[in-house]
C-alpha cells in the first residue's frame, strides 16, 4: 500500500484557504479574483506532481497522467459558497493531488467549476461530460446579472477549448467531500460511503389574489394571496410525512408576499419550494402530490401556479467503488465506516452518467456546511485520504 | 336649509388635486414639497372663507371662525399614501371648507398632518387632543429614515407653537371619507353612516430555529423557522373563524424567512399581523387566542416571540351625530343610506377622545382605495357634502 504524505496534505489545504480567506473559512465565488486565483495555484500543484494540467474554456482545471494506460479520475470543486467552509470542494481536489502524488501514476485530477452553482447548474462537470450546450453558457448569469460569458473573458478563460471526457481512457471517478451533516460524528465514524446522491425536483409556486385594504375588506370577499401561500405550505407539512422515508427531504426555502404593507391584503405571494430523495419513484409520487395539493388550492379564491425550476436525477454509486472504499475503511479503521446516501449534490452524480463512480465523506463538526465555521478534524482529513489513496489502488489495480 | 355650491366644490377637490398629480390620483406624502403645497394653498381657501388661519408646529392646518359662539369642527387630511387617490383624506378638507362657507358661520375647519401614518400613527391630531409628547416626536421618522423634526424645519413648520384643543369650545367634530370598501356601491346607496372606527391590534411574530443544509438536514433533526411560521399562520385561520364576528378582519400583511435561499433551512422567519373590530372585548379575545396559539407553537422545535408593535382602541360615533347624519341623509337621498362600521382608521377616533363626534361616508368606486385609480361619481361627492352641510347645521342649531 502506497502511504500519503500526511503532513504535506494538511499544508496544501491551508496554503489554499490563504486564497480569499474569510474568519476561519473562505470567500471565493465562482470567477471572483480569488477563485481564478486557486485555479492557477491548484494548475501550478498539479503540474509539480507531474501532471499535463489544462483550464479549459469553462474554468475546469483538469491534471492528465502522461504515462499510458487506463485511469482514475478523482475531482471535486475550487470554487465556495459566500462566506462559506474551506474544505466544502477544496477537501476532494487537494486529495486528488494527494493521491496522485503518493500512487505516482494511474490518477487524473480535476477541479470542476462552478459546482456551488454561481452561474448554474454543475456547469464545469456537465460541460466535461457533454451536457452543456453553448446556448445555456450564453444564458447563464450570477446573482448579480453579471453573465457567464463575461465572467470567463474577465478570467481570461473565454476562448478556450472546453475539455470532454474520453469514457475509454477512465476506470472511473472518485470524488471525496465532507459530509455537511452530523450522521458520522453523532455516531463517531470516520467515513461514510455514499450509495447514491439525492435526486431533486425544485419549484416555484405562485397565488395570485387580488391586493385591498385590510380594514375595510371583509374576509368573506378577500382573494388573499398570502393566506392561499400559507394553507398550501401548511397542507404539504402535513401530507409529506405520510408519504416519505426517513431520507427524504423537502424545504420551503423561501417566501415573499407583495406589496408586503401591514395594513395591505396581499394580492400575489410566491414560494420556493423543494424536495430530494434517492428514489426516483419517490420523487415522482411527491410530484404528484404537490400537483394534487396545488389542483385543491386551485378550488380557493386565488389562482395557483407551479412552476417546475429544474431537476436533478437520483445517481446511484457503482457498487464495485462502494466495496473497494468500505474495504480500504476496513483496513484503516475498522468499524468506523458506514454507508450513507448524500443528500447534497456532488459533480460525480453528473461523471456517474459517463462512468463508474464512488464517493467518499468524512465527518463534519457539528454537522456545519455552507458557513465559514464549516470544520474537519484534522484526524479525520488524514483519514479520509489514506481511505482514498488505498481504494484508488485497488481499483487501479482491478483485473 | 343652507344650500352647498356643487360646482365650487368640485372646481376646489379638482385644483387641490393638481398639487402632486399622479396618473389619476396624486403622490402627496407627508412633508413633501407637494404637501407642503397643498397646506399653504388649503390655509389660503380657509381665509378667504373668512376663517382665522394657522398651520401649526406639527402641520396642522386649522381654521377658526372668528365669531362668537360653539362651534363645530370639521376635518380629515390632505396628504395621501404613495401614488394614491384623489379624494382620500382631501373630500373631508374640501367638504370642511364648502361647509364653512356655506353655513357663513360656527364652523372651524382642520386638515390634519400626517393621518397616512408617514412619520407615526395620527401625529396631528393626536397632538391636537394633547397625545402627543415631544418625546416620541423626536422618536418619529418616515421609511426613508428622514426625522419628523427635520421634515417639519424643511417644511418652515418647525419651531411654531403646537395648537391644542379647547373642548369648550365645540358641539363635537364631523369628518367625511370615502368608503374605501365597496358596501355601499353592492347596496346601491349613497351614503354611509359611520357607528364605530374599529380598534386594532398590531404583532411582529419571530420565528428562531436553526439555519442549515436543504439536501443533508434530516427532517427528524430540523428546526425551520418558516415551518413553525406556516404552522402558526395556517392555526390563526383555522381558529379565528369560529371566535369573530362578520366585519371583523385579521390580516397576515407580510412574511419573510431568511437567508431564504432555495437550498437552506429557514433559521429565522418574521410575520405581520393585525385584526381590528369596533369591540374593545373582541380585539380582548382574540389576544388571548393568538397569545395561547403562539404559546402552542413553542411547543415546536423552534422559538416564536410575539412583539405588540401597536394598538389603536375601538372609537364609537357619537348617537346623537349619528341621528343628525341619518336624518340629513333621508332627506336628501330617501332610502339610500346605511349605518355601517369604518373598518378604517380615521382622525375622528382621536377626536372622539375629547369630543362628541361623527362620519359620514360616500362610495368608493369598486372599492378601491389606497391606490391612483380611487374615485367616487361626482354625483355622489356632491351628495355626500349636502348631507355634512345639513346635519352640521342641524347640530349647530340644537338646543
Amino acid at each position: 500500500m502506497a502511504e500519503i504524505d500526511a503532513a504535506r496534505l494538511l499544508r496544501d489545504l491551508y496554503s489554499l484557504r490563504e486564497i480569499g480567506t474569510y474568519r476561519t473559512g473562505v470567500h471565493r465565488p465562482t470567477f471572483s479574483p480569488e477563485d481564478v486565483r486557486s485555479r492557477h495555484w491548484f494548475a501550478a500543484r498539479l503540474a509539480e506532481a507531474g501532471l499535463t494540467v489544462e483550464i479549459d474554456g469553462i474554468g475546469n482545471v483538469i491534471g492528465r497522467d502522461p504515462s499510458p494506460g487506463r485511469k482514475l479520475l478523482l475531482g471535486s470543486h475550487l470554487e465556495t459558497q459566500d462566506h462559506a467552509g474551506w474544505l466544502d470542494g477544496a477537501l476532494g481536489v487537494i486529495y486528488g493531488l494527494e493521491v496522485a502524488r503518493s500512487l505516482g501514476g494511474g490518477i487524473d485530477v480535476a477541479a470542476w467549476a462552478d459546482e456551488e452553482g454561481h452561474f448554474g447548474s454543475f456547469i464545469g462537470s456537465r460541460s466535461f461530460c457533454g451536457l452543456l450546450t453553448d446556448a445555456e453558457m450564453d444564458r447563464c448569469q450570477n446573482r448579480a446579472g453579471v453573465p457567464l460569458r463575461t465572467a470567463l473573458a474577465e478570467a481570461g478563460f473565454a476562448g478556450r477549448p472546453r475539455a470532454t471526457v474520453d469514457p475509454a481512457r477512465y476506470r472511473g471517478y472518485l470524488e471525496a467531500h465532507i459530509e455537511q451533516g452530523q450522521v458520522l460524528e453523532d455516531k463517531g465514524l470516520q467515513i461514510g460511503i455514499v450509495t447514491a446522491i439525492v435526486g431533486s425536483r425544485r419549484w416555484r409556486i405562485v397565488f395570485e389574489g387580488v391586493q385591498n385594504h385590510a380594514g375595510t375588506t371583509r374576509m368573506a370577499v378577500r382573494k388573499d394571496a398570502g393566506v392561499a401561500l400559507v394553507r398550501l405550505a401548511a397542507a404539504i407539512e402535513d401530507r409529506f410525512p405520510a408519504l416519505v422515508n426517513e431520507r427524504t427531504v423537502w424545504t420551503t426555502g423561501n417566501i415573499r408576499v407583495e406589496p408586503g404593507a401591514p395594513s395591505i391584503v396581499p394580492g400575489r405571494a410566491e414560494m420556493v419550494f423543494q424536495f430530494r430523495d434517492t428514489d426516483a419513484a419517490m420523487l415522482d409520487r411527491l410530484t404528484e402530490t404537490l400537483q394534487a395539493l396545488v389542483a385543491e388550492a386551485n378550488q380557493g379564491p386565488c389562482r395557483v401556479t407551479l412552476v417546475e425550476t429544474g431537476r436533478t436525477a437520483p445517481a446511484a454509486m457503482d457498487e464495485g467503488f462502494q466495496a473497494a472504499l468500505e474495504a480500504a475503511a476496513e483496513r484503516r479503521t475498522p468499524g468506523r465506516h458506514q454507508r450513507m446516501p448524500s443528500g447534497a449534490g456532488h459533480d460525480a452524480q453528473i461523471l456517474a452518467g459517463r462512468m463508474r463512480a464512488g464517493m467518499l465523506f468524512v465527518p463534519s463538526i457539528g454537522g456545519i456546511s455552507h458557513h465559514w465555521a464549516e470544520n474537519t478534524a484534522d484526524d479525520d482529513i488524514v483519514m479520509g485520504c489514506r481511505v482514498l489513496a488505498d481504494a484508488a489502488e485497488a481499483l487501479l489495480t482491478e483485473a
